[in-house]
C-alpha cells in the first residue's frame, strides 16, 4: 500500500482531533509534529507512537519541520492568525498543503498563498469539510445532472451557537474570543461558500465578482455572560466588535447570487441553511425539502402544484458515490461523520499520487477572502467591494479537474 | 349601529374582490366607486346595490368621486403608478385613505404623501394586510412580552411564484409584466416589512437608516414562456429587468438588521419566510419552529438543548387578542384568511372613531419607499443607499399609539 508521509503544525483542538482521527487511516503516517507549546508536540507524539510502530519528530519551530526531508504533505491546522504565512513557507519547502478553515485578515494573505502555489506547484487545499457533506454532495450531484435548472441563487450559513465556547477561550487557549472582542466581519464562511463555490462552477466558467456585508448589533455574548456569571463579570458589557448576524451577498460572474449568514453568538439550533435555487425548483436545508418542477409534458397545465416534498428521496436517488461507498463498507466517520474521511482522504490521495487537489489554491484563498472582505465592507457602511480575480482571467477557460474519485467538479458514477 | 362611508378608486382583480369582501363588513357602505374603465365602474355599482339598500355613485375621474362631500375614507386599489397621487389628492379632499400595497417609483411619491398627512392630519394607511397574519401577530404578543429577549436580525420575503401572473398580463390589465420588462428592484416588500417594522417599534423609537440590494439575474420567466408557449413565443427570450431572486439588507438605528427577499419568478412553494431573532431565541417560519432559551436557574447548565420546538404551542399561547376573537366567534375570512377582515376593519374603525390610524403615513411611506431604494442601489452596483427620515426627528420620541383593538404598537389583552 502506498502511503502519504504527512506533518501536522498547531495542535489545537481542530488539530489533536485531526491528528488522532488519521491515525485510523492506513494510507497516511504522520512523521512529525509541530506547536509552540511542548506539552502539545509530547502529546502529538505519544499519539501516534500509540497507534504506529514509529516515532514523529517533533517540532516547537516550525520552520525547523519544513527542513525534513521525507514529510510530503503538511497539515495546518494553526490559528486563524499565522496560518497563512506556515502554508506559503511548507509550499516554498516544496510541500503538499492543506489548511484548516478560517478567513484571512487582510487580502494580501490569499494573494500570497496563490503566488506561492503556481512559483513552486505546490497544491494549497483548504480542509473544508462541509464540500463532503452528504446534503451538500448530493446538490452538487443534482447540479450536474440539471435538477434544478439554470441555478440562479443559493444561500448557506454558518449558524451555530457559540456563545459557550467563546467565553470559556478565557479559561483555555483559544483565538476566537480576541476576534469577537476586536473585529466584526463574516469570519467564518468557508463551511457554506465551499460547497455553494462548487455548485456554481467558482473558477471553471464562474467568479465571485462583488460582495456586501451588513452587521447587527453585538447583544448575545453580553446577555449569556450576564446570565451565566452575573452583571459583575469583567465581560458582562464589554463592547463586542463582532455582530451576532452578519449577512454577505456576492454577485457572480454567471449572474448568480449567493447569500451567506453568519450567526453564532445567538441561541439557535444548529444549521448551515443551505438553499438552491433554480429555474426548475428549490431546495432548502432548514425545512428539509425541495420543489421540483414536473416538465409541462407530464403535467399540464405547467405548475399547478406548488406544495413542499421532502428531501429524504432525493437524497436517496442522488446519493454521491462517496457516501454510497461509506454507507456500503460500513466506513467509520470522524467527529463530524463521514464528510472527515473524504476530506482528508481527498488530501491524502492527492499526495500520494502527485495529482492536483479537488479543493485548489484559488479555492483555498477566494473562501478566505470572503472574511477581509465581509470586514471592508461593514466598516465602510456596507460599501459593496471588488472580489479579486485570484485566477488573473484564467477562471474563464479553465475546465473542471477530474483529480480522483474525491474530485468537486465531476461526479465519478 | 355607525358605519363608515367608503369611495373605491381602482377596481381591478384586488379592488374588485376586496369591494366584493366589504359588502360582508356591516360597519362600511360603498358609497360611490371610480375606475377608468367604464365596465368595471358598472360591475362595481352592481355589486353594492346587490349587497344594499341603495346605489353607489360611480365615476371614470377620480377627482370627480373625491368632491362627493359624503364620502369619509378612500380605498385607493389602483396600480403601483399613479395610486400615490390619488392617494395625495384624497387627503387634500378631507377624506381618510386606505392604499394597497405596491412600491414607489421614486422617493417624491413617499415624501408627498407624508406632507399631504401632516397638511390635512388625514391619515393614510397601507392596507398591508400580512401585519394581521395569524402568525405574524403572534410574533408581535411574543415580542412585546420579551419572549424574544432583545430583538437583534429579522428576515422576510415575498417568495411567491407569479410566473403565469406576471406572463398573462399580456391577456388581461395588469401593469406587472410591464414592471418586470424594464424595472429591477424589491418591488413588494410591504407583506414582510410591515410586520417586521412593527416587530421593531419603526417610528417609536426606532428607524430604517441604511439600505442595499442586490439581484441575480433574471432567468425564471424565460424558462417559463419557452416550456409554456414554445421557442417562437415573443417573449421566450425577452431580456427581462427584473432579477429572479432580490435580496435586500436594511440596518435600523437601533442596530438591528433586516433581511428581505423578493422572489417572484422561479417554481417555488408560497413563504413569507419570516424569521426573527434575539438574545434568548428564534422563530422560523419555514420549518414552522422555534427555539427559546431556558432561564438558566430552570435548567443549568445554561443551553444545553438545541432542538427546535413547534411554533403550535406558541402560536397557542400567545394568539393575538384579534384571532382569538375570530375563532371564538366563528368569523369569516376574506381572500386570505381573517387578516384582511382585520385590516378592513382597522381601516373602517379608524374611519368611524376619527382615529389614528394603526398604520400611519410614515409607516406607508416607508414601507414604500424600499422599492425606489433598493432599484437605486441595484442600478448603483448594491451601494448602500440613505434611507431618508421621514418623521424628520419625530421617531426618536414617538409614543406607541393605542389607537383601537386593532393597534399594531399596543398588545390589548
Amino acid at each position: 500500500m502506498q502511503k502519504a508521509k504527512l506533518a501536522f503544525i498547531g495542535l489545537g483542538d481542530r488539530g489533536m482531533s485531526t491528528l488522532k482521527f488519521i491515525q485510523k487511516q492506513e494510507n497516511a503516517d504522520v512523521v512529525a509534529v509541530c506547536d509552540v507549546y511542548e506539552e502539545r508536540v509530547n502529546e502529538g507524539i505519544k499519539v501516534v507512537s500509540e497507534n504506529r510502530d514509529f516515532t514523529p519528530s517533533g517540532y516547537t519551530d516550525y520552520q525547523k519541520l519544513l527542513e525534513q526531508k521525507d514529510i510530503e504533505g503538511v497539515i495546518v491546522t494553526a490559528s486563524w492568525v499565522g496560518h497563512s504565512r506556515i502554508a506559503i513557507d511548507a509550499m516554498e519547502a516544496g510541500k503538499y498543503v492543506a489548511i484548516e478553515a478560517g478567513g484571512a485578515s487582510d487580502i494580501i494573505e490569499c494573494w500570497e498563498l496563490v503566488r506561492a502555489s503556481e512559483r513552486t506547484g505546490m497544491p494549497c487545499m483548504m480542509l473544508e469539510n462541509c464540500c463532503y457533506g452528504r446534503k451538500e454532495l448530493a446538490v452538487l450531484n443534482m447540479v450536474k445532472k440539471n435538477v434544478f435548472g439554470e441555478v440562479v441563487h443559493c444561500q448557506g450559513g454558518y449558524q451555530h451557537d457559540l456563545r459557550d465556547i467563546v467565553q470559556r477561550a478565557r479559561e483555555h487557549k483559544h483565538y476566537r474570543l480576541a476576534h469577537y472582542m476586536h473585529k466584526n466581519c463574516e469570519s467564518y464562511p468557508t463551511h457554506e461558500i465551499g460547497p455553494i463555490a462548487k455548485w456554481l462552477n467558482i473558477h471553471r466558467g464562474n467568479q465571485f465578482q462583488t460582495l456586501v456585508s451588513m452587521s447587527s448589533k453585538a447583544r448575545g455574548l453580553n446577555a449569556f455572560i450576564r446570565e451565566k456569571y452575573g452583571e459583575d463579570d469583567k465581560l458582562a458589557n464589554y463592547p463586542f466588535a463582532q455582530g451576532d448576524v452578519v449577512t454577505t451577498m456576492i454577485k457572480c460572474a454567471g449572474g448568480e447570487t449567493i447569500l451567506l449568514t453568519l450567526d453564532t453568538s445567538l441561541p439557535r439550533p444548529y444549521s448551515r441553511g443551505n438553499r438552491i435555487e433554480g429555474t426548475r425548483g428549490i431546495y432548502m436545508e432548514d425545512n428539509n425539502s425541495i420543489y421540483i418542477e414536473k416538465p409541462s409534458k407530464e403535467l399540464p397545465p405547467l405548475n399547478p402544484h406548488h406544495d413542499w416534498e421532502s428531501f429524504d428521496g432525493y437524497l436517496e436517488k442522488y446519493e454521491h458515490p462517496l457516501w454510497k461507498e461509506f454507507y456500503q463498507k460500513q466506513m467509520e466517520g470522524g467527529a463530524h461523520g463521514g464528510m472527515d474521511v473524504f476530506i482528508l482522504q481527498a488530501f491524502v490521495d492527492s499526495v500520494i499520487n502527485k495529482t492536483p487537489t479537488p479543493i485548489d489554491v484559488y479555492d483555498t484563498a477566494s473562501w478566505m477572502a470572503i472574511s477581509c472582505l465581509s470586514e471592508q465592507s461593514i466598516n465602510l457602511g456596507s460599501t459593496p467591494v471588488h472580489f479579486p480575480d485570484f485566477t488573473c482571467g484564467k477562471w474563464i477557460t479553465r475546465k473542471p479537474e477530474n483529480t480522483s474519485k474525491y474530485s468537486l467538479d465531476i461526479i465519478n458514477d
